[in-house]
């Protein structure tokens, strides 16, 4: 077993190896050794990420409860070894399971997998971290559940809580995951316990039911850091509405996003559309429905604008394309309707609406319904079903296919990135909700990436009513030497670039986290806080850049 | 001037007055004579709440930027003298502007009110601490904007960053006020200035747009607690609505509150109702329309349920009378009132709805218009009206007259509590939104209040879709000899009760802090970084019981 260490965390011992050796003789006591990991196997698949990384890890952990991750943190302290926590691991395009500091060693959350209450009239479940988005649905529709989880469109396997601690969103109206959940029970770096909220009295009624619960407010300091470990969290659901209708829009050009984002922002802020908007580029289309056009090309990358605006109207989509969903009563629905159709008039090229009721009918008449409305819709409806999906909280496993955009070979049926050599550097800053910024990152990104030799597949997320988070993804072949390095270097300019202009990521990979470095005042207030949380720095060290 | 300090914060030294007498010689240069009281009139008002108390204030020292501030807190360091921020001090009922902990020196931040920044598209102001809820509403008309704040019903003159942080809530959609707000500017306790979200960037477009910024999120860190001084604030605000309607309701018997609750819960969770309603019984009721009924009642106190159950027939009100706004397009406003309707029905014994042009009318023909419908509307309308603009995000000075409710003499035209010798403590309890859960709340409210000869005043506030925010008001008159223990007891009482049951408060005033006291880990983990960010622990020891 390789060891190395960076100079990062001063106070993790520079030469770990005789300590590490008497760490991992403690942690199998208190796990026991199946869920100590040390083969070359499992350590090589938990080192590779999405992109060129030099991290190792030098061990596996895999706790089954909150004692036994205690036990973990208190062995981590004894003898000062950097741990890096991961929920499910599938953090794709920001840094899969490896950690941001070389030598740590990972663990995995993933065994904590109990759901441990629900309640369906005050529609809230508390989990912990293993729980997957796919446990959850499952789990929803044992129960005959009148409720509804809201999904991101990574993988039906990834975690709930590692998600919604990175910050992630999804597609309904409880799309912004982190304001959706409360009462954390957390297992500081030390190894001691904390909750937030009203949770932290232990007779509490109201530890799942409301956030803030008395005395400063604390969940927030757990996200996006590496202050602590939450082992449970209770995520509110949204109940099923009366009336669910999705719409698909698309522009021809792509100098109409500007106008398009003018004219959607006054229907969120209204609170007419409740849930996220998503808008994706041509390019961001092409990869959801089949892989890089090899033929078409010749072989040669990167994909021109020329062709890909013949692609587009080949396969009839938009430089454009965007989707919503309405949610309420009939009548709701019905008024909402009406308001996005008068707000996109002249806005957009295509604006579809969409139900239960007319994507079955759709289904069964494809043909017919093409020649009746001119509307493509054998191509459209395989898109639209799993985002349509998505918009009533159903996770799906499709938009991962479009990992495989550069690869020869299509994807196989047990994706994995990671494993099957996928490139993939996401890259996501947000901008204030107007067409001018949307279009300025749409511009700047595509100017950048063709220069690189990437497609510029971009989406951009309406996810709250002021704000637009835009997923910028670098997609390429990770077995074609240099393109590991291509990658990063493009991936360095275009943030460099964009925070240079005010766009700042919502989140970061760890590829990008050093990159904040104490150019702030929050810099100074996170370390003093890290400091006294986690005197050894034995949690995470690096992740975020606090050391 | 008379110095005294309590055991409370262990680094604040023991006898401090040599060293505030320095400490005063250097506030003095830094802010000017003149903005550092020292008058006995001044210092007594300060210390002067709604209910007993016997904290001193030395000094009170009002800078008017926040590199005065800054001066401040360096000075307090120097010589480790306590103290206590207050923005605009209408802290009623929680304890005033009298601080935590006994003498400590008053840092008044009603100088530093402008607003620094405005933005009608994205909907966002950005203010100071002094900044009032008048102050911003003029500033509205003024720029003759489209948006709405939202008031909380204490004050015009109260401050908006003020209530946010003690996490108040009003009455429109934008209610939750504490999650509406982003893009802190904090001076910490050591004098240095933090940024949270976004604005950590100085550089960065999205600061006001965004709240969670990248890496840990720390707005929470900020509420209720003493970790640092917020300076500078980002508050959302609303765009007007195309229509606006409020309905109204009561119940006749007290126990229709649970089923009413539970018809409600329903309609905040499917977003029919997207803003708190608001439900009163009929002692809050009587206190918003006239004083204690002194003739009636021979003098005698309590008000007995009886004589009410009279008063409320008379004056035609209900034991339970509630309101709530609905906001949207024509057509969903129509909607919403249609819903309503109908989860109401059987449930209540009126309901009436009421939009500005029904307002105008009903106010003209007020006679006629009672004949016509059997509703009595001149009380109605009087009492409506504030509640009415409350909903519309208008400031209100009529609730505070409640706060004289036992006083023998009418509430002067220019209201304080304070002064007037008010006696008012609040006691907020959060339940679950299931009537069982508010029935309990009310039942024992009633029983111990009137034990100890006070009425019992409650409000419900549906504050979120999950969640009732209990207001009971212990309402009473301090110049009456042996009524401030009688109250305080009163409400030690009350509070010990509903935690004993799991219904933790929402939030505290300077009476209730230390009840929290030692008994969970969340308490500890503050400490840990109260510690680590005010090692002299100068700011506001005490407050919400963190040293």
């Amino acid at each position: 077993m390789e060891v190395r260490t960076t100079g990062g965390a001063a106070a993790v011992a520079k030469d770990t190896r005789p300590t590490l050796h008497q760490a991992l003789e403690q942690w199998t006591e208190a796990l026991g050794a199946s869920n100590v990991l040390l083969d070359r196997q499992n350590l090589q698949a938990a080192e590779t990420a999405t992109f060129a990384t030099s991290q190792t890890v030098p061990a596996i952990l895999r706790p089954t409860n909150r004692e036994e991750l205690q036990s973990c943190m208190r062995i981590a302290n004894r003898f000062r070894i950097a741990v890096y926590p991961i929920s499910s691991g599938k953090n794709w395009g920001y840094g899969s399971r490896v950690p941001s500091q070389d030598a740590s060693v990972l663990i995995d959350l993933s065994r904590m997998n109990r759901i441990l209450d629900f309640h369906e009239k005050l529609a809230y479940v508390t989990v912990e971290p293993g729980v997957s988005q796919a446990q959850l649905f499952q789990f929803l529709q044992d129960h005959q559940s009148a409720l509804w989880m809201d999904a991101t469109g990574s993988s039906p396997d990834c975690s709930l809580i590692g998600n919604v601690m990175e910050r992630g969103f999804g597609h309904t109206p409880y799309g912004d995951h982190f304001a959706q959940v409360c009462g954390f029970e957390v297992v500081l770096p030390t190894g001691e316990i904390a909750q937030t909220g009203f949770s932290r009295f232990s007779d509490a009624r109201t530890g799942p039911v409301y956030r803030w619960g008395v005395g400063p407010s604390l969940e927030g300091l757990f996200s996006q850091s590496n202050l602590g470990i939450v082992t449970r969290m209770t995520i509110w659901l949204m109940p099923a509405p009366e009336h669910f209708e999705a719409f698909f829009f698309q522009c021809n050009r792509h100098d109409q996003l500007g106008p398009l984002v003018e004219a959607l922002r006054p229907l969120r802020l209204h609170g007419i559309l409740r849930s996220t908007v998503h808008v994706a580029n041509d390019y961001k289309v092409l990869a959801g429905i089949q892989q890089y056009p090899w033929q078409e090309t010749d072989g040669q990358t990167p994909l021109q604008p020329e062709l890909m605006s013949q692609l587009r109207q080949r396969l009839k989509f938009g430089a454009w394309s965007g989707s919503g969903g309405l949610y309420g009563t009939r009548g709701q629905v019905a008024e909402a309707r009406r308001a996005v159709r008068k707000a996109l008039k002249d806005k957009v090229d295509r604006l579809q609406f969409l139900d239960d009721h007319r994507l079955a009918f759709a289904s069964r008449f494809a043909k017919l319904y093409q020649f009746m409305t001119g509307w493509d819709l054998s191509k459209t409806l395989d898109l639209a079903r799993p985002v349509y999906g998505l918009m009533k909280g159903i996770p799906t496993r499709q938009p991962l296919a479009s990992a495989y955009w550069r690869k020869k070979n299509p994807p196989p049926s047990n994706m994995d990135p990671d494993r099957d050599g996928c490139g993939l550097l996401w890259c996501a800053p947000v901008v204030p909700m107007e067409g001018e910024h949307a279009t300025t990152v749409a511009d700047l990104a595509g100017q950048i990436m063709l220069e690189y030799g990437f497609e510029p597949s971009i989406s951009m997320t309406l996810i709250t009513e002021r704000a637009v988070a835009c997923v910028i993804s670098i997609c390429y072949d990770r077995q074609i030497p240099g393109q590991d390095d291509q990658a990063m270097a493009c991936y360095r300019h275009l943030q460099r670039e964009l925070t240079e202009r005010g766009y700042y990521p919502y989140r970061l990979g760890i590829q990008g986290m050093s990159e904040l470095s104490g150019c702030d005042g929050q810099g100074q207030l996170v370390r003093a806080i890290k400091s006294a949380l986690d005197p050894n720095g034995v949690l995470a060290p690096g992740r975020y850049d606090a050391q």
